[in-house]
C-alpha cells in the first residue's frame, strides 16, 4: 500500500484541506493519507481552537486516513525544526511522499531550490549571521539571505510562508537522503495571512479569527467548512464551554511569570538575549495578552516568536528539555491520534518497519518526552473550569480514535 | 519611651483584638505598641481576608502605633521558626516586653514551663522523635512529648495553640538571652478553634469564616468588629472586587502542579517524603482546593501543614530559599508598614540601634529576601483581575502609611 503525508495543523479543518487532501491523494497517486498534526500547541505558538482529538475527528471524517501528533518539542518552533520533526514522524510512518501547498505547485522549483540553496550555502549563512547581528528578526534575516543567493520570486517565492515551510520540507527530506518524494500541491486558497472572508476560499487565519471573534459559526463561516468540523467544533464547546485563545491563558501565564524568578525564566526556553527582564517589566502593566507582546515586541522580535516563547512559560519547557530532544537522531516515537480501518491495516503492517515505539496512549510509565506532551496537554486544559480539565486527560489515556 | 511588642495576624483586625491591646497597654505599662504582623499569607498557611496595607489601617486606626511585616519565610512556619522571626524583628524594633494570648493570662506558667523544658528537654526530643518516626503528625507528637515532660494542663496547657505559640515566644527570648519581659494576657474571648459566632467575643476564626460565606457583613459579624476594621474591608472589596479565599488560588496552583516536574515539586519548602507523588496524582480528580487537601491529607499531615505547603507552591518558595534564611542569625530587615505619629517619632530615635536595615518600600535594587516579599506579594495579588493586581503592588513601593 502507498501512502502519502501532508504536514498540517487543522485549525481548523476546513475547505482549503479538503481540497489539498483530493489533490495530494490524486497527484502521489496514494491510497493512504497520513497526516501529522500539532497537537495542543500550533507552530505559530498559539493553543489550538478545539483539542487534538476533536480535530482528528473532523480529518477523519473527510478522508485523512491515519493522524499522527508532532511531538510538542517539534511543533511549536521555527520551520527548520519543526519540518525535522514533521518529516521524519511520516518517514517512520512509511511514505512514499509527501505532500504540501504552495502558491505555484511546481515541485521542480522546490527541488532545483534546495540544489542552489546547497551550492551557496556558506553564503547563505554568513549573510544571515550578518543581519542577525545587525538587530534583524530571523524571517527576515533568513529572507534576505535567501535573496541574496537567487532563491526570490519565480514559481517559490520565500516571502510565502507556505513556501518557506514546503522548502523546508524538501530540505530535510534531500539533506538526510530520505526516500520521500517532495510534491507542491496548488493552492486553491486566498493567501496564509489574508484576514478577511472571500466566500469558501477564506484562510484559515481568517476562518479561526472569525470564529473566536462570534464564538459560533456564521454562515458566512460555516460555507468554509465541512460539516463535522462545525459538527466537532459545537461539540467541544458544548463540553468544556470554551475554544481556546491566548487570552484565556494570560492570567495563568501571567501568575506563572510573576512568581518566577530572572534565572528560572531565562532557564526556558525561547527565552533568550535578555528577553527575561523585558518580559518581567512589562508584566508589571500589561492588560492582556496581546497588550503583553505589544509592549515586548521590537524589530529583532516578531510576534510568532514571542508567541511561541510564552508556551513555552506556559508548559514550563526548558532549555535542557530542548536540548534532550535535540540530541536525538531520530523522533523519540510516532503517536498515532486516529485512524481509519484502512489506515489501521496499514500501520498494523508498518509498525513492524519503524525503528521508534507506535505510541496509541499514554500510560503510567513513559519515555520522558512523553511525560512533556502529557505536562503540554495539562497546561493546554488548564484554563478550563476544574470540573472539565480532566476529560480531557481521560482521552489521552484512551486508545486512538477509530472511525468506520 | 517604652515599647510593648503584639504578634499577630489582624484577619481582620476585631474587638478581641482591641482587647488584647488594651491589656497589654496596661499590663506592660508601654507607650508605644508595636505589632509584628504576617503579610499576604498567615502563619495557618492562607490567605489574608484583604492585604496588609488595609489590615495596617485598621490597626493603627484602632491604637496599634507600629506596624511591622513579619517576612514570608518566617510568617508561614510552624510556631518555632514563626516564633524566631517575630520575636527577633521585636527584639530589634527595641521592645522592652512582649504581650501574647493564652487562657490563663499566668505569664510565671511560660517561664516556670520553659525551665522545666529545658531541664528534660533531651526526654522531650527523644520522646518527639519516635512519635514522628511512627508516623505522627507533628503537633500531635510534640503534645505527646511535652505531657510526657509533664508540661500539660494547669496554669499553661498545651492542647491550646494559642499556648503553644506563646511557649514558641517565651523559648525564643529564653533561649537567646534576648533582654524582654513575656507578658501572657489572659484572653477574654471564646476558643480559637470555636468556628460559630458568640456574640462579641467570636474567635477570628468563626468571624473569617462568616464574612467570607456571607461576602458581607451581618450584623452578628458587625458587632464583633471596629468600625475602621468593616471600612477597611469594604474599601478593599470595592477597589479589588474580592476578599481572598483559598478557592480563590485553586486553578492557579492547580495548574502550577500540573506543569512542574517532579523534581521541582520535590524542591519546594514543606514538599517532603515523598508528598510530590501524592500531590501529583491527587491533582488529577481534585475538584477544589478544600477537595484536594481532603485528599492529600493522612494521619501524618494535618491540615495547616499542607495549605503551608500549598503556599509555597502558589509562590514558588523553594527548599533553597529556606536553606538561605536559617543561616541568618538575625531577621535579614524590619519592614515597615504603617505607625502613626508617635510611631513615627519612636522609630526615628530606634532605628539608629537596629543591627539591621530599616526598610520603609520595595525598590529597585532589594536583598534577595525582599525579591521573595516582591513575589510573595504578586501571588497574592495574582487571583485578581489585571486592571487590579498591579495597584496592590504600587502600594508596596510607596512610603510607610503614617496615620494622624
Amino acid at each position: 500500500m502507498k501512502a502519502c503525508g501532508l504536514i498540517v495543523e487543522y485549525n481548523p479543518f476546513h475547505n482549503g484541506h479538503v481540497h489539498h487532501m483530493k489533490q495530494s491523494r490524486q497527484e502521489s497517486g496514494a491510497d493512504c493519507l497520513i497526516a501529522v498534526m500539532s497537537g495542543p500547541f500550533l507552530q505559530r505558538g498559539e493553543p489550538a481552537i478545539m483539542d487534538k482529538f476533536h480535530r482528528t475527528k473532523a480529518a477523519l471524517a473527510e478522508g485523512v486516513d491515519i493522524v499522527l501528533e508532532l511531538p510538542y518539542l517539534y511543533a511549536v518552533q521555527g520551520s527548520d525544526w519543526f519540518a525535522e520533526g514533521a518529516v521524519r514522524t511520516l518517514y517512520q510512518s512509511g511514505v512514499s511522499s509527501i505532500c504540501f501547498g504552495s502558491e505555484s505547485g511546481n515541485s521542480r522549483a522546490f527541488t532545483d531550490g534546495y540544489a542552489m540553496f546547497k551550492k551557496n550555502e556558506a553564503t547563505y549563512r554568513s549573510v544571515l549571521k550578518h543581519s542577525l547581528n545587525a538587530g534583524a528578526a530571523f524571517p527576515d534575516a533568513s529572507q534576505l539571505a535567501f535573496q541574496h543567493i537567487g532563491l526570490n520570486g519565480g514559481n517559490m517565492d520565500l516571502e510565502q510562508p507556505n513556501n518557506i515551510l514546503g522548502f523546508s520540507y524538501v530540505r530535510t527530506i534531500m539533506d538526510n537522503n530520505l526516500p520521500i518524494t517532495p510534491l507542491a500541491i496548488k493552492r486553491k486558497k486566498s493567501h496564509y495571512h489574508d484576514q478577511t472572508m472571500v466566500g469558501s476560499i477564506a484562510s484559515a487565519t481568517s476562518i479561526r479569527n472569525k470564529l473566536l471573534q462570534d464564538r459560533s459559526v456564521s454562515e458566512a463561516i460555516a460555507d468554509t467548512l465541512p460539516e463535522e468540523t462545525i459538527r466537532q467544533l459545537f461539540a467541544y464547546l458544548e463540553k468544556t464551554g470554551s475554544w481556546h485563545t491566548w487570552e484565556d491563558y494570560f492570567h495563568l501565564v501571567h501568575y506563572r511569570v510573576m512568581t518566577m524568578t530572572i534565572a528560572e525564566l531565562a532557564a526556558i526556553h525561547g527565552v533568550d538575549e535578555g528577553l527575561e527582564y523585558r518580559i518581567k517589566r512589562t508584566a508589571r502593566v500589561a492588560s492582556s495578552f496581546y497588550d503583553w507582546i505589544q509592549r515586548i515586541k521590537t524589530k529583532r522580535y516578531t510576534w510568532t516568536r514571542l508567541q511561541r516563547m510564552f508556551v513555552h512559560i506556559l508548559t514550563n519547557t526548558t532549555k535542557t528539555d530542548m536540548h534532550r530532544v535535540k540530541q536525538l537522531r531520530e523522533v523519540p516515537y510516532v503517536r498515532i491520534l486516529g485512524m481509519t480501518k484502512m489506515g489501521q491495516a496499514y500501520l498494523n503492517r508498518q509498525k513492524k518497519r519503524m525503528d521508534v515505539p507506535l505510541i496509541s496512549k499514554l500510560g503510567k510509565t513513559m519515555d520522558p518526552l512523553l511525560s512533556i506532551e502529557e505536562k503540554v496537554s495539562d497546561a493546554y486544559y488548564s484554563m478550563l473550569p476544574a470540573d472539565k480539565w480532566e476529560k480531557g486527560h481521560q482521552q489521552e489515556l484512551q486508545p486512538p480514535i477509530i472511525m468506520d
